[in-house]
């Protein structure tokens, strides 16, 4: 990407992430031209080495040809990101290759939410030619499950040292992890780290119907709800299917380890291959699809119910009354509700 | 809270978080119950000994004469949480206590989303004479700045050796502490860390009109924008003002420190009674009501529209072509909202 089209890629992510004039236009023709950048999301606890790692990974792209970009979600610090935390310092590998493309962006302030605003970016990205896309969050929380939703496939990355195994399932990170990798190899700890997220994996898989893949202690089994276990199968594909089940792999890595790197990336390939294969990539995106439409909807139905009646709707009223307890926030819903639609 | 209480209370609570029958009532009179009740996010790292803390505070206030209750906020791993991962155990000091209440709440499948469940929940706990909440986040991430918008009082506990300060800057944490609390504070490095966020405080303050609080490099200051300095100086009050300014304390403790455990309450309760002369509590209930209201909203206009037309409305097709790229989302936005509403 030369300096003119980087630069163009620039002023469309901006005016697509801050809506201004045009945007509409832009994300319809980036939509209509992207269909093949594949999204990796990549999560795991602050201080995991998740940017060294993403850093790696986009060189090692594109080496092999790829254009790649990195979208680091910042939670939105008082401070700019960059200016105290010397992101760019950390992105040292790739942040000069003319095929990389790096941006962040803000966790907060995106009218729609944060999943449908990391979802137009990447839209925009592949609209442009973009093929792989590393979408790096900070945190081990809800919002990084979710953002997993945007992805088309996810890295889970632990360290050895804080309990993270247990923390990542307690996140709720192993029903999202497409690859999981334990980071730091070199400290001590980091084979037990892999050995407990096998194990576990095994404990969640042993639940899933047609899947067997190692020993588990199944006396916790009746832990796992059924519904869960219809999601993981639905997730992780079936063993008798075309394409067949994935089955997440645990892999350990330094950073500055390239045959480690390597192998990550291969995974990740491997993960994308299987879920074209098996349809799971074309399943997972009309889930995100439906997520994205309905919140579009719900944004849209409340602009304009509160424009269309003008200051006829006694919204900020409603919001003292209900702040002084005199209405609780539903019935406070329903008035707002009926006043806005009399029939 | 004797045992029939306790048992209608986690009935009440069962019903409002699951909307079954009746919950609509429950919410309504504990809503005009409640109004008391100090809600206090506590927020952190894993392994940042969180639960710990929590489980001697409300230890603590019960002592004083407190109804408290603790909500866990459990990321909804695949497993139950009590099982897999012994959260109980950690609630040594106050599960047995009959003036504490203990509940986990899943991050997950609430569909009006966390904020609102978690305020809902509250609000039945108010309702039933608790006064002190504990409302415990897991990660340090989006989610628990957002989760400090249910809190009253937001407490950000750090540990050494983890390049807390820094993580914490960068979740926008330090725009929603009202406490920071350095945990572990038996360990290396635990003066640093508290050192760290005093710096960083005076950084974030030294921008707010009115307000300088220590010494600060003030040559990073330009990165604090113009329109998060006034935030701040709206979220901690203004020293020319009734009742002053807040100026978050910076506080080291370790869990097993009765003393430590002591300063850490008293901070809350200083933070409370600034909260109430000043009017930001008042103030702080307003947004989070505005912004409970807009959600509550949101959600019922998409069902209504849904509901309302049936199965005119071809939400489902939509949802493929958009999956097939033949429609963005947002052009099928715009062709449902017509169809619904053909004016």
């Amino acid at each position: 990407m030369d300096g003119a089209s980087r630069r163009q890629l620039a002023r469309s992510l901006s005016t697509v992430e801050n809506r201004s004039a045009g945007w509409r236009e832009i994300l319809a023709k980036s939509f209509a031209a992207d269909g093949k950048a594949l999204i990796v999301g990549v999560t795991g606890p602050p201080g995991g080495g998740k940017s060294t790692l993403i850093d790696a990974l986009a060189a090692h792209w594109s080496g092999l040809g790829h254009q790649v970009a990195i979208i680091a979600i910042d939670p939105a610090s008082p401070f700019s990101g960059g200016a105290v935390l010397g992101d760019r310092v950390r992105m040292r590998r790739s942040e000069d290759l003319d095929s990389v493309f790096i941006r962040s962006m803000s966790a907060r302030g995106h009218a729609g939410g944060l999943n449908e605003a990391a979802f137009d970016l990447c839209t925009v990205l592949g609209g442009f030619g973009v093929t792989r896309i590393l979408l790096e969050t900070v945190g081990v929380g809800q919002n990084e499950v979710e953002v997993a939703f945007v992805a088309d496939c996810t890295l889970v990355l632990s360290v050895p040292g804080l309990g993270d195994s247990v923390q990542a399932a307690k996140a709720g990170l192993m029903e999202v992890g497409d690859i999981y990798v334990v980071n730091k190899g070199d400290l001590a700890g980091a084979s037990a780290v892999a050995r407990d997220i096998s194990n576990m994996l095994a404990l969640v898989f042993a639940g899933v119907p047609g899947r067997n893949v190692g020993p588990a202690d199944t006396s916790m089994l009746a832990a796992v709800p059924g519904p869960t276990r219809q999601r993981l199968g639905e997730r992780y594909g079936d063993p008798s299917k075309p394409g067949g089940a994935w089955h997440p792999p645990v892999l350990t890595t330094t950073a500055t380890d390239d045959k480690a790197v390597a192998a990550v990336v291969e995974a990740i390939e491997d993960c994308a291959g299987w879920m074209d294969e098996s349809g799971q990539r074309a399943l997972r995106n009309l889930d995100r699809v439906g997520i994205h439409l309905r919140n579009i909807l719900q944004q849209r139905l409340l602009e304009r119910m509160l424009a269309g009646a003008g200051s006829r709707l006694p919204f900020d009223e409603l919001v003292k009354a209900i702040a002084e307890r005199r209405i609780d926030p539903y019935g406070a819903a329903d008035r707002l509700l009926d006043d806005a639609n009399p029939d």
